[in-house]
C-alpha cells in the first residue's frame, strides 16, 4: 500500500499542469488570476500565458504575467 | 517514561496523515479549507487533494490545491 | 550566584512542559489556542494534542495541530 | 512534444524585454506602474527607464526609477 | 576617552538584566509585558519569569513566558 | 544592437546619483522623502544627507538619515 | 573629484554618532524615540541610552532600551 500512497512534493505537482489547461491562481488582497503555466522557480515565482485578472465579474486580458511568488496563496490546476 | 513522552516533530506528524482522512487548514486572513494532504515540504507548502474552502457556509469546490506555506496558521489532522 | 542564575535559552523551555499541563499559545490575530504541547521545531512550529480554540468565550475542539511558528506570539507554560 | 513545452524561468522572461517596450508593474497597495525595463536582480529589484505612474486617471511622470523587489506583485510585459 | 565610549552590542546588554529587576517588553500590536528576563537567544526570543501584561489598566498574570522575537518593538531594561 | 542595450543591475544604478543631484524615496506608508544619496548597500539601506520630508505640502528638514531598506518602495535619481 | 566623493556604508555612519548627540528614531506604526546610541549590530538592532518617546506631544522617558531592527524606518543623527 505504501507504493500507492506516496508523497507528492509541492513544487513538482506543478510540473504536471505546465502548458496545459489554464490554473487559478489566489493572490493576496483578494486578487485571482488565471492563466496558462509556463515556468516557476523555487520561490513559487509564476509565468502565466494569457492570464486574465477576474475582478467583480470583470475580465481583464493580461496576457503574459511574471508573479512574484510572495503573493501567491494557492495554485488551483483544476479547473476544466 | 521518558520513552514513551518523545518529542514529534511537527512536519513528521504530517506524515501520517497522508493521503488519509481530510485536514484542516486554516489560512491567514480567515480562509478555511479542507482536503486530503497528498504532499508538503519544509516551508509547508501544501498539496491537497479534494480540496473545499467553507466560505460563509458555502462550499467552494477546489479540487487539487497548492498552499504556499507562509499562509497557513495551522493543520488540524483529526477530522473525522 | 552565577551559578544559580544561568541562561535558559528560549526553545530549551519548551523542552519542560512537553507532554505535560496543558500550555497557552497566544497567536497573531488575537487568537489563543491551549492543548498540550507534543513537539516543536527551531521556527517555533508545534504540535499541540487536545488543542482547543477559546472564541467569544465558547471553545471549538480541534484535536491535535500543527502551528505554524510564524504565527506564535508567545507560549505560556504555567497553566494550571 | 516534450521539446515543444519547456519550463521558462520567471526571471528568465524577463530577458526578452530588456530595453524593449514599456511593461506594467502591478505594486502592493494598488500602484501601477509604466516603464521600459532596464534591468533586474534576483531578488526582483528593477531599473525603469520612462516610468510613470497612473493615479486616479492621472499620469505622473518618474523617469528612471529603482523598484525594491519585494513590492512587485507581477510585471506584465505584454503592454501593446 | 575611546575606551570609556565603547560599543554595546544589543543582545549584550541583556546579559546585564537577567535574573535581575524586572524589564518592559513592548510587543507588536500595542501589547506591553513585564517580567523577569531569564533567557533569550539570537532571534530576541525570550524568556520571561513572573510575566504580567497590562491590558487597559488591568494586570494579566502570566508566569512564564517565551516570546517569539520577531513580535518585540523594544525591551526596557530600566524599570525601578 | 545587443552591445548598446545592455541590463542594468538595480544597485549600479544608485552608484551613478551618489553625491549628486538629490533624488527621491517613495517609502511604504506612503512617505517620500527627497534628499542627496551618500550611500546605501546591498539591503538598500540608504544614506541621506540634505534629507528633507514632503507632508502634506509641508516641508520637514531631517539632515543626515539612515534609511532601513526594507522601507523602500522605490528611489527615483531623476530630480531635476 | 571621485577621491572627495566617496560611498558611505549606512551602518559606518552609526558609528559616527555613538555616544554623542542624542539621535532620532523613527519607528513603523508612527512611532519616534529619541535618545543616544549606544550599539548596534547589522539588523539595525539599536542600544539607546537616555531614550524618550514622544507621544501626542507628550515625552515617556523610557531610559535604556534595545530595540529590535525589523521595527525602524531610519535613524536621524543630526539632531541638535
Amino acid at each position: 500500500m505504501s507504493v500507492i500512497f506516496m508523497t507528492k512534493r509541492p513544487l513538482d505537482i506543478l510540473d504536471q499542469v505546465l502548458n496545459k489547461q489554464p490554473v487559478i491562481i489566489s493572490l493576496k488582497g483578494e486578487r485571482e488570476i488565471k492563466g496558462i503555466l509556463q515556468g516557476y522557480d523555487i520561490h513559487m515565482n509564476l509565468v502565466l500565458d494569457k492570464a486574465e485578472e477576474i475582478e467583480n465579474g470583470q475580465i481583464k486580458t493580461l496576457g503574459t504575467l511574471i508573479i512574484r511568488g510572495d503573493n501567491v496563496i494557492y495554485i488551483s490546476p483544476s479547473v476544466q
